[in-house]
């Protein structure tokens, strides 16, 4: 097996993390494994750079904020390497140049272009462990660019593609995806497997754990990412293809998001243009709009309805205020108090209602859905805040999930 | 003119020094020079991340370690970097390798082999500002390199050769050097210029304001060097060639070393080879020896004398008590009081009779002369310790190195 690790800004934290997670290479080593790693900044670290920076320019070069940012996991990486040779594992450093990442597009948010690590390759076959800098690459010019916050997990899924891994570990600090938040449902199941598809659909609904860019590419390469704690080396999730073999749940997990306000712009004349009209302002103002629900036509006039951010709430409603003016439109209506819950799975491309099923669930417990969109493979309703809890915990033993 | 600038860790330690060192910089531009700059880490940095690796392991490969240290530059290059730019100076960070320092040799202890930076030329035409990192380079394979400590200083005169400077303005927390310490003679005088062989004699004894790789460097490819203080902006000492055409005063300074100890070992049977016998087991012992005097013969017998480091002397004194022995020598006479006074000039070259004024000043006022060493612009006595403050105030006075 080739094994691409992974390891957080909490797990290199300290000497003493460092030390531990020098254990765990080892640990993958002595199973018979070739071991690259890839490791962030020490935790705290890249605020701490950003901090200097800022102290001395409210508005830094990104170009230097990158070569500065750069350097954070440049330290992790050589502490690691020479953590690692105390155990007698011969290990090198490497910066995200010296790796090979070449990386395009701007300073703080370079995409990877490509990953030319075949010198990588001939460590690992002789049992060396080559420990990679997370976060960053080199553009064209040389330039040492970063791959934006949280980027390490797209290096190491890029890296363990370009060594052709067997498989990419990222570690971090929770035990792997869960059928729903276990603050909530406590007896919510650590899933053994999700699907690339999947991930991405509970990604986007805020489970943090992994970057939405590191599952899309290993989803484009079919690279496994095994999702896993380092602090108890158990069994994690695994990203990985949809297996159509495998007999399938309806569902896979529930999401939800507390984040969340609707707005309503009312009685708009009903003519061509009019989502432009309205969508146009609020992305030129930054305002990331979710769900989107426009009513049939009524009399020549229709209803539009979406979600934001809280925090872009008051914003929304200012803007959407002058637009009834200019638009002619009758009224603007706000709620800050909602919330989306989601269900999640592939499963149900296969099994008919599902979405049917919900809403029924849903209706027993007398929850008023006020706005749903669907995707092929998730239903998201919008509700009242207040009933996320019992809408979970509803739907999650209603579709079977909890643990065995 | 086309200038490179460097700056010590005293000169970059803080986010106020930084900005200070910016504004030194950008006064610089304002006389209308082209300006590279060579930085070294935060004071205190180095030892930072060195106790960081030896926390995990006392004896951390050298690869890694260097990979580690020069993150210390990188930090301070794009700290920089990003004040001048505060500043409205256009400024770029770069690595040694980026900048092009090509190095040879082990690590932790690299040569520069070369300086490809003919991309930082087309900055410097431009009016832009290239901010480098000193101290290091990478090596045949690409990997990080440093040049031991103080190399920065070498990275300076390096980067000034490679692009062509008309000098190299080290900037440091001292005005420049003097005709002796002033701590010992308030009438010291800093001297205007110096020449490399005679700046080569003073950092030998002890002046630690460059390092001596630096100014071998400077002489070979005649670039100034101008030794300045970052924190009062007046003119400090030329390191440069000698001029001939100037007349030269006898001496241009005093030097002295109060880390000496001074070891005999008496009654040698005088043969072949005595010389090596003695020195080869020193050095093989890391002992340090500097001046060396070997007395004429008497009865087949022979006196060796030579002085080392303090620190070394107890280990001197057990090996000579050993090899005396092995050697049939008659005895081993120690003492670890004594001192070396240095008087250092070109001009002694065409004034005759220098090294007789010194030795009758001192026999004026009845310093004892116990060794005596003399090169082409240097003459050295080694005396009691308790001599040295009158020897040098003497010896000053004599010369006429007083300010006027």
């Amino acid at each position: 097996m080739r094994i691409v690790q992974k390891f957080g800004g909490t797990s290199v934290g300290s000497i003493e993390r460092i030390q531990e997670t020098a254990k765990i290479v080892q640990k993958e080593l002595a199973n018979g494994s070739e071991v690259a790693v890839v490791v962030s900044a020490m935790s705290g670290e890249t605020n701490r750079l950003l901090a200097l920076a800022h102290g001395m320019n409210d508005n830094p070069p990104a170009r230097e904020v990158d070569a500065l940012l750069a350097t954070g996991e440049q330290v992790t990486a050589s502490l690691l390497a020479i953590a690692l040779n105390k155990l007698g594992v011969p290990a090198y450093a490497f910066s995200g140049g010296q790796a090979g990442f070449k990386t395009e597009g701007n300073h703080a948010k370079a995409r990877i272009q490509s990953v030319e690590s075949d010198h990588l390759i001939a460590h690992l076959k002789n049992g060396e462990v080559p420990v990679v800098t997370g976060f960053q690459g080199v553009n064209a010019l040389g330039h040492v660019t970063t791959l934006g916050r949280g980027g390490s997990d797209t290096s190491a899924v890029a890296l363990a593609i370009a060594v052709q891994a067997d498989c990419c570990d990222i570690y971090t600090d929770v035990d792997g995806i869960y059928t729903t938040d276990p603050r909530i449902e406590p007896k919510a199941r650590k899933m053994d497997s999700i699907s690339y598809e999947e991930m991405l659909e509970f990604a986007s609904l805020g489970a943090k754990v992994l970057q939405t860019r590191s599952v899309e590419l290993g989803m484009r390469y079919n690279m496994p990412i095994h999702l896993r704690s380092s602090f108890h080396l158990i069994e994690g999730t695994r990203v990985t293809k949809e297996d159509s073999n495998m007999e399938r749940a309806e569902i896979s997990g529930i999401a939800y998001n507390r984040d969340e306000a609707k707005v309503t712009i009312k009685g708009i004349p009903d003519q061509p243009g009019i989502a432009a009209a309205v969508f146009c302002p609020v992305a030129a103002a930054d305002i990331n709009v979710d769900v989107i629900v426009q009513n049939i036509s009524e009399d020549g006039l229709t209803d539009l309805t979406f979600t934001v951010p809280r925090s872009d709430y008051s914003a929304t409603l200012k803007l959407l205020n002058t637009l009834c003016l200019e638009m002619n439109a009758r009224e603007v209506r706000g709620d800050d108090t909602v919330a989306k819950v989601s269900i999640i799975g592939v499963g149900m491309r296969s099994h008919a209602g599902v979405a049917k099923k919900m809403f029924e669930v849903l209706a027993k417990e007398n929850i008023n859905i006020q706005m749903i969109t669907t995707s092929e493979i998730k239903v998201t309703v919008v509700l009242e805040e207040k009933y996320v809890e019992l809408a979970v915990r509803s739907l999650h033993k209603a579709f079977g999930l909890e643990a065995a």
